[in-house]
């Protein structure tokens, strides 16, 4: 029991501190507000940081907090089937009740937010340039971009990174691709990180919230699946 | 005697580096004026760091440097309630110190400002919209969101953090607080943070400072004293 | 063989997260535009952490993906002249694919880029007051500025840091001279990171694209050579 | 000897970094201009890291560069009253070379750099309100918070930071210090990162460089003198 709660922990302090810098950047009035880009990146470094150390101290396994990852390690053996579906729900869920966290903490700050597009893209990822061909193919990369170097730096081949570290290290690496990669989708790189909080936009009671924008949903499920997937295949080859 | 003495000096260090990133972004012709939020979430982060490192060099035998955790370990049986009291009034002395220590060093700069409101934001956390019942949970959930994280990297269930590196590993948390969270109402977390510094405020003969905003004085302190409950208890589930 | 998929990766790395963070913050419409020079910086350092840690797992002996510290190991026996050409050759390849990622992951955002000074700018480096002579003597100080604190940290003379710490420390060293000595010429301190992506500018389909300047390319690759030797002459004399 | 070059490289590499990025942020047409405090700050802190490093390698006993840290520690025995000296003119001259390297690397800029204020800002610390006297305190307030957590950190009481550590936790606190208090004088902290490069500035070939303003000085090395004194007394009493 205490991997599924373990991985819904994880998941909901990654999605408070991650959904949150975006808030605490996006929503007008905040004292944060428009902060930049650096600001937003170091905020889900860090939200991964201590989304994998809340996980791993409640019990999880491995410390997914992503479903990619969580099915590439039931491909390799460290789930049954069984495990690999509660992780994700355990996952999503999480995920979920994180963006509903964020909507209390930020409460009064909804209704001071008038456009309806910067309400959704505290919850949701989105492309810069709509075209889910081109957003689809930066999602890929980008998760290809996490899986890849993740397995490099787990891979022990050479070197051991000592465990206490290894969450940090990691961070860096999201930092990294936030930096680097994420301005042309806001890298979900995960598909529980988008659909919870969409699920939450989508009932959470928010005036004037608008759509959201269920088209585009499948982008950040379908590429983060295939970027993990070349991810981990390249690093089968190599390492 | 070591163990007040280095709660003072902790909380001293605390609100000297962190008072003083604010002082030195808000405060008129300083070099760092307008420098922004992620100066101010550094600023805090590492003055947290500074003051756990100063605070157990100098004796503390826990480094609480604030009285939510003080008030958790005494719990814990880590105190006797005469030494509790103590550590918190120490606590207490220590920030009210470092804010006039604040004043010192900026002296020149308090009649260059001529808002009074940015003057008392150098001292004091205060609300980004006004509605202390919002303010409260904002306040609740910061620091939940720091205690439940803090028994994470503290259980020891798993790996063990090496204790040298721990005071950096809680400034990175502190600043994905702040980063994250901070925006609604200046992430307060520790009573003590808040109300030393007021006290300082109101006492110190600073021109044109207005008044010190007590009405809204008890929420950084009941606040976070409910929410490192929460934390707590979440914690003790959890972990 | 590993050896040279080794390097190849490495370099391919450091190219998808340094010119990606090129891209990210000079293309128009992408969400990170005009994100500023921390970002860029911290990018680069980042994009070398991460290219080395990848370099070592996926079988280099060195990690150099630099020809410059590879000309360097090679003068000390660390290489064989074929294994030299070898790792150099792999390097150049790794640069030029890592900029057709780049490339592919930005694709909407070209066009959307109407000045082709600043598509160049994401490929390649360039001076910020062209004179060839003092641009040459920027890129000759900042690789010695890198080979010689590089040295320092290796040379094991009197704590040894760990293997698994170093990547992280030479990015922290790459994030320093790109703060501190980055804007005359952009720091290219490699040749392979200047032709490698300049080349892929030269080929790919990119309208509007303009001018390699092919006349600056030896800038970027005599400059670094003779930096890095004075750096390794003086870390001879002084280590 | 390897003494005496160790603390000479040290403070070059310091004031190169350092100085540098004053420069690359001060400096018209560099692609850094105008990058702000943050990057100010970090710049210093990498600086004394890797001034540290290559001091260590270079064969420095304490790697000090930082005249009050090699008087206090004159005083504690760790130095002749000779070696103190050359130790000290080693730094010093160290610090001049180093403004000089700043100078040359960045040589086109300065006739672009039509404010000589700016260039002037570039070598030299200087107070945001000019008043000796409170200028003094805060050099005072600056250099105590330096050397009171830097004793907090080696002296060993509790559990020891590995050697190899120390340099970037040291970094951080100058990072601290520079974010926190720097905006009233610019955080000299060290008397020969002013007048090194203060001295450098007065006899290099600049045209319209203005003043080197001597009058002032004496406030970046009175006020550290005084502040490590304080700083390390309190150490004594606290540690």
């Amino acid at each position: 029991m205490s991997l599924y709660i373990g991985e819904f922990i994880g998941t909901m302090i990654l999605i408070i501190l991650g959904n949150g810098v975006l808030a605490n950047v996006i929503l007008w009035r905040s004292k944060a507000e428009g902060a930049g880009w650096l600001v937003i990146t170091v905020g889900w470094a860090l939200a991964v940081v201590f989304g994998v150390y809340c996980a791993i101290a409640a019990g999880a396994w491995y410390a997914d907090i992503n479903p990619v990852l969580t099915i590439i390690r039931g491909f390799m053996g460290g789930y049954t089937l069984l495990e690999m579906i509660g992780v994700i729900v355990s996952q999503i869920l999480g995920a979920f009740v994180g963006a509903c966290i964020v909507w209390i903490h930020f409460y009064p700050h909804w209704k001071e937010t008038e456009e309806s597009e910067l309400i959704l893209a505290v919850f949701t990822t989105g492309p810069a340039i709509r075209n889910v061909w081109t957003n689809l193919i930066s999602e890929i990369i980008g998760t290809a971009m996490l899986v890849f170097p993740f397995f490099a730096l787990t891979s022990g081949k050479i070197w051991s990174i000592p465990a206490y570290l290894l969450p940090c290290i990691v961070g860096f690496l999201i930092w990294a691709i936030g930096l680097s990669l994420g301005g042309t989708t806001c890298y979900a790189l995960n598909p529980a990180r988008d659909f919870g909080p969409r699920l939450a936009h989508a009932l959470l009671p928010i005036k004037g919230k608008g759509t959201s924008d269920w088209s585009y949903a499948w982008v950040p499920i379908v590429g983060p699946l295939i970027g993990g997937s070349v991810g981990f295949l390249m690093a089968k080859v190599c390492f």
